[in-house]
């Protein structure tokens, strides 16, 4: 199973980076340099595990593979911005990112912001083009859907929640709404993304759904366990920064015990919506298995 | 004419703003401080000519006034996105915009970064809303050609070509490529709106490009003028910042005589593209005057 799964993160990532490598192209003109600081933020060695999603709930559908890769691009797009912008010094200030220099120390201050900017105006640009998909109701309803996980009611406002818990306690509530749309909402899009594209019924929608909000907070235990008990080395990044920050996270709350069951109640709970789809998401169980047994 | 303008764009302005009112309503819970500060950019006084085009274009072919009126927030949600992340301390370093403190001096700097993003983010959440039009088509064309006009290369790209101008001298060509891609694609956009909105001819489209080439350029060597010759009470903003940051300007490479000469030229070439649309287009010639002779 987890071979299976790192050969197709891995095939994902090929695919994916060469839908974004024609659309990242360097311009001639003082423009190029956004373009360099996109590029080095998007070909970096990442997981891909948001553009593997989608190619999984993609094939539930029977959608078309090269459909689904381009929806896969914009969703890492918009991941990637998110990254960028994190990374900021007047956000989280981290100047590593996968062992390598993040944008702004790269390049600057001023090129990661527009950097940022422009990851995530592309990602709407790519699923409004009808290379993305013959309906326009499908490419629009994915616009709606991306635009919502990634705003102000999704991961922009995790992230507000996420600095405001440096200045003041937050509740385990507000932990777990933090969580839900920090990281939460845009694997949700992805989960859901093979459903939009192929118009799938509600049922469909809602048991990706529920996969998708499951396998999101597993994930983000599983992330803040490998802040406490990772190593820099293993992780590609700073760890023990959470606490150092005062940073609200879930392992904080619950503690390592718990919080390590708590993760596997949910991977189980996330796979258990999944039991219509029968063996055509083999992918997305095995998803779900590596969230919580994931080293890196 | 004038008279005729500025109550135009008053009108737009309160329009605008109810639209924006309850999509930008401050929710309960930690997130709040970003929607605050999103409502600190948006209503801040701005004179709305980006969505007083859009209005006039829609005018020409019959367009819905409610549709017309979300595609204006929309686009204006963009505007005010650049305005909140050129402001910030990496890229322009703005302390004031009409007169009021900007986004990252009124609340912070992750916060101002973030209610950017949250603004480009919406204002895709709100073209692709069925409301915006009952057609998936323009929906979708909407969300293509703001997206192509905000990013990499249309707005974002003019702001990277912008920057590196204050490391080294941009020819005469890379002055104009930089102001039509900063603030011509998003004004070209505008114009369009209505024709995309209307699914209208392609030579209405080309008529409309046309003059927002034009319109756009005259507004910019104005703005330039502005800063050399205005104060800041009547500007509202820092003046004579261009020249000190060593900024290309159209003004800095023209000389003012004949730049006021060039904007005036443009004006007139901009009302030419609309002679096919007889009286239907007296508001946006009016905006073609106003476009070289406003004081603020």
């Amino acid at each position: 199973m987890e071979a299976a799964l790192k050969q197709a993160l891995s095939a994902t990532s090929v695919a994916v980076e060469k839908v974004l490598d024609p659309i990242l192209r360097v311009p001639d003109g003082p423009e190029a340099k956004v373009y360099e600081a996109m590029r080095h933020a998007v070909f970096n060695g990442g997981k891909r595990l948001r553009p593997l999603l989608v190619l999984a709930s993609a094939e539930l559908f029977g959608v078309e593979r090269s459909c689904a890769l381009r929806v896969a691009a914009a969703i890492e797009c918009v991941h990637c911005y998110s990254l960028v912008h994190d990374d900021l010094p007047a956000m989280d200030d981290d100047d590593l990112r996968r062992g390598k220099p993040t944008v702004h120390v790269a390049f600057d201050e001023a090129t990661a912001i527009l950097a940022g900017d422009a990851l995530l105006t592309i990602a709407f640009e790519i699923l409004s083009d009808e290379k993305t998909h013959p309906d326009p109701r499908v490419r629009v309803e994915l616009v709606k859907a991306l635009s919502k996980a990634a705003g102000a009611a999704g991961m922009v406002g995790g992230q507000m929640i996420d600095l405001s818990a440096e200045d003041h306690d937050l509740s385990e509530h507000d932990v777990f709404r933090l969580q839900n749309m920090k990281t939460g909402a845009l694997i949700s899009f992805a989960s859901e993304a093979g459903a939009i594209m192929a118009r799938a019924s509600k049922q469909a929608h809602a048991s990706l759904q529920g996969y998708a909000r499951d396998v999101g907070l597993a994930f983000q235990i599983a992330d803040d366990l490998l802040d406490v008990e990772g190593t820099e080395e293993e992780v590609g990044k700073a760890v023990g920064k959470d606490e150092g920050a005062g940073k609200a996270t879930l392992v904080g709350i619950l503690g390592i015990e718990r919080a390590r069951q708590q993760a596997q109640i949910l991977a189980d709970q996330a796979i258990d919506h999944l039991s219509d789809f029968d063996d055509k998401a083999l992918l997305l169980r095995a998803v779900a298995h590596f969230a919580i047994n994931r080293r890196t």
